[in-house]
C-alpha cells in the first residue's frame, strides 16, 4: 500500500513497474528525429480504414498488440485497460479495443491523458487489485484537425504558435515486480485557467498548469531539478516549454540542460514545418514508449521525471468562446 | 490492500466508504417519483447561464459542493476527482470542477461514469494514496439532445424504444471509514457490441454488456439475487432491463422483486412522456445519490448492487454508421 508524501504527491511501495512498452506511429513522426525509436510505423497513414476515426482506433490496438506480444501475455491475463484519446467520447479508445475483451475504464486529460493512464495502471497494482493493468492512449493529425480545427481539405494556415498533432500511439503493461522502471511517485494536477482562448495557442493555455504540478511535485518530495537524469513535458511545444522554464525560474527551479519537451523532441522544428512542435495525447506516449523507457530501461537514466500536460478544452466549448482549462500530471519513473 | 476474487472481481479490505453524497436535479424529475428524494432542484434547467453546457457543468459545481458542505470538508481537503459527463470530450466536468482546485481526473463510460468513478475514488482509498476522493457525474437533457440527436428547436419525433437523458447530477465522497454504507466489491466490466446501430435504442445496445458484467460478479461472489437486498442497473431502460432479465434467466439468475432499473425509477413512464424511461449519467447518478444510499444509510437495506451500464457512442461514430459498444459496471455496496 502506498502513502501520501507532502500535500499532493503519493509514494508507490509495492513496486508497480513497466513490464512491456510499445509505440507505433505515422510517417511523419517516422521521418522525425525519433524515427528509429518507435516499434512500428504506418507509412499510409489510413491505416487501410475509411475513416480517421478508425484510423486512430487501429493505431490503438496496435500498440496494445504489440505490448502484450511483447510481454508474452493474453488479452485474457489483462485485469485492466486505462485508454483515452482526444476525439469525442473517447471513440478511439472504445472502438480499438472493444474487441480485445479487457474491462475497460475510459480516460480523458486531453494531452495529459498517458500520465493519468499510467497513474491508474501503477494504482490498481498498489491496490492488489490487478496482476497486469494496461495503460495506452493515442492521437491523429488528420481526426484531430477534422474534430477540432478545419477539414484537411479546406487547407487552412496555421498560426506560428500551433501545434502538429502526432499520429501515434503508445501502450504500457503495468505489473508488480522488483525489476525497474518503477512508477515511483505520481502528482495528480489540479485545474489552472488563465484564461487564454487561443485553440491554436495551446502551450500557453497549459504552461501554469505545468508549472503548479511540477512545483507542487519538487516541494511536496523535497528535490530539484539537478536531482533527476531526465524531465520531460510532453506536449507544451515551443511556446508552453520556454514559459515553463520562465515560471519556474522566478520560483528558484531551474530547466536546463536535463528538461526537453516531447513537443519538442519528436519532430525536426524547420524541416518538418510544424510550427510550435508536437501535441496531442500520442505525441508523449510514443515519446515515453520509446525513447525514454528504452532509456530507463538500459539504465542509461536511473531517475526520469514525466509530466503529460493536457488543455482541457472541446469543439464546443472553443465554439462558445470560452477559456481553455489546462492540466498537467507528473510520474516519477525510478529504475 | 484489496484481493482478487475469481477473475473479475476485487474485495476492498481498506474500508472504503460513502462519507457524504448529494443529488442535484431538473424540474422534470422533481416531478417524477423520486422527486422528494433530492436535495436540490432547479424548477429553471438553465441554471441562469446562457448555454446548456454551462448549465449541465453548474449542475456539476453544485451536485459536489452540497457533497462537500454536508461533510463539512473544504475542497483543498479532497485528494482526487473523478468525473465525467456525456458531452465531447468530458467539458461538463471540465468546466464545471475548474475552479474548485481538486487534482483532477477525467472518466467516460457513458452512462455506466457513476459507477467507474466510484469504483475508482475506491481504489485511491484502498491504495492508501486518498483520505478524501470524490466521484461525481451529470447529464442534462438540453445538452445531451443538442450533441447526440437533433437540436431542441427541430422538435423531432422520439421513437418508442428512446429514452429520455435525465437532467441532473450525483456526487459521492469516499473515504477510509468503519461505518458504512462500504463500497465492498467491484467488477469492472468488458465491452461488448453485438451490433445495434440505433442510438436510439441504447437499452438493446447495453444489455449484452449488463449480463456480461452481472454474470461475472456473481460466478466470481458465488452469490444469487436473492443474496441482496435490492439489485438496481441504470440505465437500461424498459427494453434493456427485460432484455436482461431474459439473458440472466437463461443462465439460471432470477432478477425478480428485489431488482430495478434506474431509469425505470427516476420518471412516471405514461404521465410524464418519457418513452422507454431515463437515461445519461446523471440517472445513475441521481438515484445512487439519493434512494439508494439513502435507504442503505437508514439500514432499510444492507446490501445491494449498483450496476451502471453505458452505450461508448459518439455523435461521430453515428454519423458514420458504426455499432454501438455496450459497457457495464458493477459495485457491491454493504453496511
Amino acid at each position: 500500500m502506498g502513502k501520501r508524501i507532502g500535500k499532493n504527491t503519493v509514494e508507490m511501495e509495492n513496486n508497480p513497474s513497466v513490464y512491456s512498452f510499445a509505440s507505433v506511429c505515422g510517417k511523419k513522426e517516422a521521418e522525425g528525429p525519433l524515427g528509429d525509436q518507435f516499434d512500428k510505423i504506418f507509412e499510409d497513414t489510413t491505416l487501410n480504414e475509411d475513416t480517421w476515426e478508425k484510423s486512430e482506433s487501429r493505431l490503438q490496438t496496435e500498440a496494445v498488440n504489440l505490448c502484450l506480444e511483447k510481454a508474452n501475455l493474453k488479452s485474457q491475463e489483462v485485469n485492466y485497460i486505462f485508454a483515452g484519446d482526444l476525439l469525442n467520447q473517447c471513440m478511439s479508445s472504445a472502438f480499438g479495443l472493444r474487441s480485445l475483451g479487457m474491462p475497460f475504464l475510459g480516460q480523458f486529460g486531453a494531452c495529459s491523458t498517458m500520465a493519468q493512464t499510467l497513474f491508474l495502471a501503477a494504482t490498481t497494482i498498489e491496490a492488489g487489485f490487478a496482476d497486469y493493468s494496461v495503460a495506452v492512449t493515442s492521437s491523429h493529425f488528420c481526426s484531430s484537425e477534422r474534430q477540432f480545427r478545419f477539414p484537411l481539405n479546406y487547407g487552412g494556415q496555421r498560426t506560428p504558435t500551433a501545434q502538429w498533432t502526432v499520429t501515434g500511439a503508445g501502450a504500457i503493461i503495468v505489473t508488480k515486480s522488483s525489476e525497474g522502471p518503477h512508477i515511483k511517485h505520481a502528482t495528480i494536477g489540479k485545474i489552472v485557467d488563465l484564461g487564454i482562448k487561443d485553440a491554436n495557442n495551446m502551450g500557453a493555455a497549459m504552461a501554469p498548469a505545468a508549472a503548479k504540478t511540477m512545483l507542487s511535485y519538487f516541494r511536496d518530495t523535497k528535490t530539484y531539478p539537478n536531482d533527476y537524469d531526465m524531465i520531460f513535458t510532453g506536449d507544451l511545444g515551443e511556446v508552453g516549454s520556454s514559459l515553463l522554464k520562465q515560471i519556474m525560474l522566478k520560483e528558484n527551479y531551474r530547466l536546463e540542460n536535463n528538461y526537453n519537451d516531447c513537443g519538442l523532441m519528436i519532430y525536426h522544428k524547420e524541416a518538418q514545418d510544424v510550427h510550435a512542435g508536437g501535441s496531442g495525447c500520442g505525441c508523449s506516449a510514443s515519446v515515453l514508449c520509446s525513447l525514454i523507457l528504452k532509456n530507463l530501461k538500459s539504465k542509461k537514466w536511473n531517475n526520469v521525471l514525466f509530466m503529460a500536460t493536457g488543455a482541457l478544452m472541446s469543439p464546443t466549448s472553443s465554439q462558445q468562446g470560452e477559456t481553455i482549462p489546462g492540466v498537467a500530471h507528473l510520474i516519477h519513473l525510478t529504475n
